[in-house]
């Protein structure tokens, strides 16, 4: 073990330098420094707008890219690491999906997005848009957790951030939808993309690996990492791209409201569906955090503190029923395998988040908004849109948005299907051995389950 | 198992769903974003100050703020995951504790600091101030770790929080104390109030569950994630919400110092306490942070880097000793149950925090302060006040506290003795499965422990 | 156990104590707050430069600063905890010795850089400058990790944090060589270093303890936690002290994209060189953090996104061979013991990140930095050098930091090896038990090894 199949050796290193050199080669044509990095640009904008190196946007984005890069590696990863004997592959797969998403969203938004005279830029706004994009796959890898290779993983990234970028440059810069904290772009497509991929690679005999797919003790203190860090910088990823002053103020503020009231939210309803009123790891790991999602695409507007913990408290109540009552329903009827309950953490409350965005929307007036108006609708302060028509245009991001996922993760999920990608057997899903050097037999983190593979040599990770 | 008395199924839902419904709805009545939030408010204010986006107090306050909310949930929450059995409860109460707090206090301090044309303003400052209220119901939350339901949790939650908000009001608006940091209002206050909730609240028959109350091997790591991102953020704990400019930047050079001072000492005393000259993980993981505690109150005061390091070199020595010798003369002799030590932690170098305040602020004079003063201590420049006389309210500051502390953790202790609050036995404390669903039966983190509950079925965390 | 050789009772103490009580009385002495943290200096500062509170350099220096501090307490802190055995002395002698080491090197890097009128003046830049500097002994500790004592640990930072402040100074001050992100200064210098004290502190019988010198299942899902906080904080490492605007901007745009390519690179390689195609955790957890080490030089300059994903990649490929093919080798002919393998993430790269420095300075022109040479180069800005000459500079400084690290490692290697300073012996090496309170057998973390000491009482680490 691993069978030939499964053995990585040609096929991982293949896909990963052909990947990685490809992308080199593209960044050498392609890419610069923005004015805001470039040594000869910056001191000319200097003298030209007779200003100071501190007000360089490095120091009114960093931060907040830090908090981001922090949910994106640390929480998205640990979140994962919840599986009992998937520990590895959670953490370091995840780290793989976003070292690749990160460079290849750079391009795919940068053409996109930032494309003049030939050359696309880079600075610390296309590195949070970049670390945007791989949290949409990072959610889909959520669905498909422990039944994928790292090499379909790879190809899933390579397609999936480049759809994200077509989507999100439909629903941003052609319909004029706003959607900062990406209810839309990022979590509802995310989720459905996964969903719609796992659903292609449904696995029929899952059941054999069915014994895998569950905790440990420690696993879940583990993963209780992702989930804070995801929910103390939520506030950071919603606010991170809007425009500075009170947009980014405000953002902050409705998030903050809304991730506390579905936590409330979430430890009663996981409490009241519980047969002997117990709490469950996986509601708190997950649903509390359904407050940050749904919040995505109404965060930046006037929504009120009540309206965001209004919000947040229906999507918490709403996220964690579906984990009781909807996930197996979509395995049983759907065959939808959602490892991670990705429907229910992004999938849903992104829905829930849009639907938000089209209500603020269209009851936005000059009188509450004032001459933020100007940077939250612009459209609608101009004088071009109503605030109905602005609704309207929501809610076709929204339908946009679920084509796209829904048509690209059914063509993406029979691409993945090809056989010589490495997927694990039905037998070895959630199964870190497959992919893995895995320290030699122990309790720990194993429960007492006796060894799958009889003949597996006693290792050591240490080289 | 658990019995009748300890099923969670009504109490908590109905708990949570009342506190969140009430709260929203007190927000709807009175919550409105500040003027650095608002849209119309700030673009009004910008053309007012001829002012820009990037003066919006948000980008001066945020990072400070995102350290605190780190050290609130990853780092408290951590911290108490040191419990071999009890790493759920720990993580996951203090979230829900803190989640809970962050809203009722940002009413609370609401009402006593900036409650205008009766309405409530948010925005950064009152974020900070709310994590830094629901810092002192962590705090006493250790003092009764592993003893209390989630229901007891959130009374005491709400009624800590109306009392640290009162006290707090006296001790910045009537009195006109400094305490940046919280030596007084945070730390004393939430360890002499947790400690007074579990002497009302005192076990008799603990001893049944004390095979229970030690670490495991990676309990012990966990913990040690708590305490290492308390230890790095404490400089931005302290200068949260002092004074921009100097004031910000002295406080975290001062609580950079004492904390290393506090972790040399915490490291030498620990050795030469123990028999065989071994150090001890419980005075690693608490004691090393009396440092960021003990400059609470004169941190933002001209106290000096060698000052700071002293005081943080001596608290980490009181503190060390303490967890040997004085938490279980404080069970034995006073019937005072102190799960977490937080008497050494927060309680004693909490005092100490405030004594360096009295001392400080009686030796400050115009030379060393020069027009600093203003912010520092503003009676005193103004000519109001004399030195001396800042010492006295500062002194007075204390007794306050400790009055408050004291009188208003026995009262809310009695509260929680109800005994419909779901409290675990005696027999059954420090114990995850009283309140949640464990995973299957396995001996990672649980030591070699038989099954308490025989009748318990195998479950799985995973819906 | 430990037998009288180990006893830290009075060894450590002593240390502790003396050590931190010299360092009070020379800050006593010679530290005083610098113009941006002390009160009467900062308001004069303020009227005569006519400046805002929000002008401190605290506002664009802090959260940078914080960046770092976590990757120096928490991401070497947990990468180290790989190990079985020994997860207690990793992260808890890794926080001692950067506690002692931050306060040492305010004081040797205020003498050597900022020591004006008899005093040292220190603030955030002191700050970062020496978490910097405990960065490159906290490398030495790595290569040393679990042989030695925290005793040997002391005074190995105690001398080290000497040198490197010597060897700062000339290649800084004296050569005007650059090296903002420390590729030369912090890790050449660290892993060289502490290699050459491993050699003299070669222990022939190692083998006795090599049963402990692997990890288990948790122990590598802990090191990932200091993995990725290096990973993703390493953007503000190396652009922490650089040139506020397009410098810090454009630093931190290098080592994003480089970090990314390492991972890729890092993944490929590991599968490709194991026999069965299988990833191996060391290589994730170390090599793929390469990308950083190896921009510490050039990742201010103009390197372009394409030459920092390069240099990233080839780091990345580098980095896993050597932990493959080169630390066996180091270990079997030179007698070079080194623990985590420091050689290869920071010792290799570190030269490689140093002769990048060489190239992309032989390369530069007026033509595209423009003004921002000053900032850069100020040498060749000025006229009085030329490119080329600045490249001789940087090759000068490498061969001056290699020759401090290896002279310099060998001496207080020599130094170490005094027989009272309570080394582990051989076949106590990579064991947390010779120096802490261990909590009772258990299996979590232990594999199925049996005790060591059979006559090691059942201890709770409970006080």
């Amino acid at each position: 073990m691993p069978s030939h199949a499964t053995n990585l050796r040609l096929k991982l290193p293949a896909t990963c330098f052909l990947l990685e050199i490809l992308t080199i080669l593209l960044f050498a044509v392609f890419v610069r420094y923005d004015q805001e990095a470039s040594a000869s640009q910056w001191h000319q904008e200097l003298i030209h707008r007779n200003s100071s190196h501190l007000d360089n946007d490095f120091y009114f984005r960093y931060p907040s890219f830090q908090d981001v890069h922090t949910m994106i590696f640390i929480g998205f990863g640990f979140l994962m690491t919840f599986l009992k004997r998937y520990g590895f592959g959670s953490v370091a797969f995840n780290f793989l999906i976003a070292a690749f998403a990160i460079q290849w969203s750079t391009l795919v938004q940068g053409f996109f997005h930032s494309f003049h005279n030939g050359k696309i830029h880079v600075g610390i706004e296309s590195m949070i848009n970049a670390d945007f994009c791989s949290g949409a796959v990072l959610i889909s890898f959520g669905a498909v957790l422990g039944k994928t290779s790292p090499v379909q993983l790879l190809l899933m990234t390579l397609f999936e951030v480049t759809l994200f970028g077509l989507n999100e440059y439909i629903l941003l810069s052609l319909l004029g939808a706003k959607d900062a904290g990406g209810s839309m772009t990022i979590h509802a497509f995310g989720a459905y993309f996964g969903l719609m991929v796992s659903r292609v690679l449904y696995r029929p005999q899952l059941d054999k690996s069915r014994q895998r797919e569950g905790s440990v003790y420690h696993s879940d203190v583990f993963a209780m990492i992702g989930t804070l860090f995801l929910w103390i910088f939520w506030p950071s990823f919603n606010s991170a791209i809007t425009t500075h002053g009170d947009d980014q103020h405000r953002t902050v503020v409705n998030t903050y409201f809304s991730l506390a009231a579905s936590t409330l939210a979430t430890f009663g309803m996981s409490s009241l569906i519980n047969g002997e009123g117990k709490l469950d790891m996986v509601h708190i790991q997950n649903a509390a955090l359904a407050g940050g999602v749904v919040v995505g695409t109404a965060g930046e507007m006037m929504l009120t503190p009540f309206g965001a913990m209004t919000a947040g408290f229906l999507a918490g109540l709403i996220s964690t029923l579906g984990f009781k009552f909807l996930t197996p329903l979509l395995d049983s009827r759907l065959k939808i395998q959602d490892t991670c309950g990705v429907h229910n953490l992004h999938g849903m409350p992104g829905v829930l988040g849009a639907l938000l965005g089209v209500l603020v929307s269209a009851v936005a007036t000059h009188d509450v908004y004032g001459d933020g108006m100007y940077d939250v609708f612009p459209f609608i302060a101009e004088g071009s849109w109503t605030a109905s028509y602005q609704a309207v245009v929501q809610l076709c991001a929204l339908l946009v948005t679920l084509g796209f996922a829904v048509i690209g993760g059914s063509i993406v999920g029979a691409i993945l299907k090809m056989n010589f990608l490495a997927s694990p057997p039905d037998t070895q899903c959630f199964e870190d051995q497959v992919y893995w050097e895995v320290p030699e037999a122990h309790h720990d983190g194993y429960g007492h389950m006796p060894h799958i593979a009889p003949d597996d040599p006693d290792k050591s990770t240490d080289a």
